[in-house]
């Protein structure tokens, strides 16, 4: 039976959470067969099991909510699959990665395609995110966004360490990605999904790790409706 | 026989080498004898075998020459003894905390001390610095280090993923250190050995990480000459 995967979705089919790519990624990556289910921003509630936040999965009786209780769940029940940390010690230090990805990535990204979202929304959703979104930033959607082509700079130099990181190895698990791969693939993946805009230089060596996440479990990344 | 770390010293026995501090932690942590050889900017070229950076260090036999290949060396040479890694995903993760080691924290904490550091060095070593670095960055030390008091803020937010990491759990390794920890530890301890300016806020919780590590190994980092 296939795990359910509830999947923040946009219009179009688009599939744009970062924390929803992160564990689709990981059950392909433990060769779980997945229905990713559409579920808008305002569905997450009826959801039920008290589920507030996506990503949530239901494995047969079990509902697993928050990417990283999930990867932790299927690290532990699915033992003899491929690893996702590659041990205690890629366990711990897969943390750091994530708080890398919130505490940059994310926060550098927002910046840069937070109207991009807002226009990739069904309607139903859109009030929603424009009142919650505009709420933590103290501003509009437009204000967030603006002059991205100049932010985009410092976001840039921002990913400095994953460059760095890339020049040794083709993934940050090393010859085979891990779920740190997932991590950090998954910031890339909600841009693409709703944002036409540029978000590396056209020679970053960060593009050739880019397109071999795509690239994996039968090009699960590339297949997602999204820009190119 | 103790193993031979070259390690760098600068004025009243300030060993201040970031570099330095991470391989000392890794033969404490593996637990063997360290001779550390106090060895000045000016004295590498006489190390020898075609040694041209420290840390190095002399095992019986074998010379090894930077910091990751020694920590990959007393990982193989060593393994019965704890390990560094956790496993092979924590060698390859330990890697990105390296890259964000270098890219973001030695690289604001450089701005910050660099005249520190001039200051705590040996005549024989003072033209050596000052023309190599300021080459390098194509301003004066004073010119780099001025402001301090402003670009601190700057520092202080940039370590974010070092302080949501250490929410969960006692060190970036868990429960036990990793190399990881000692990465990150090494260049707070090359700030202490030569540098009385204020890193953390004071309500900054990364000092009770940076605490726990001066504590390990006997409190070989808190024994070391520098400021508190």
């Amino acid at each position: 039976m296939a795990v359910v995967l509830y999947d923040l979705v946009g219009k179009g089919d688009r599939r744009f959470s970062p924390h929803c790519w992160r564990t689709r990624m990981a059950l392909a990556h433990k060769g779980l067969d997945c229905e990713a289910r559409a579920t808008r921003f305002t569905e997450i509630a009826a959801i039920g099991g008290g589920c507030q936040t996506v990503p949530a999965i239901q494995d047969g009786e079990r509902l697993v909510v928050d990417s990283w209780e999930i990867a932790r769940y299927l690290e532990t029940a699915y033992p003899d699959r491929p690893s996702l940390f590659g041990g205690p010690g890629g366990e711990a230090l897969t943390r750091f990665v994530q708080s890398w990805t919130a505490a940059v990535l994310h926060a550098g990204l927002i910046q840069l395609i937070i109207l991009d979202i807002w226009q990739h929304l069904t309607p139903e959703d859109r009030d929603y995110f424009r009142d919650s979104r505009e709420k933590r930033f103290g501003r509009t959607l437009e204000e967030v966004q603006a002059g991205r082509e100049a932010k985009v700079e410092d976001f840039r130099q921002s990913l400095h360490p994953l460059r760095m990181s890339l020049r040794d190895a083709p993934f940050l698990g090393g010859e085979d990605p891990l779920y740190a791969d997932y991590l950090v693939f998954g910031a890339f993946q909600w841009a693409r999904a709703i944002s036409p805009f540029q978000l590396l230089a056209a020679d970053d060596p960060i593009r050739a790790w880019l397109g071999r996440c795509l690239d994996l479990h039968d090009g699960l990344g590339r297949r997602a409706p999204g820009y190119d």
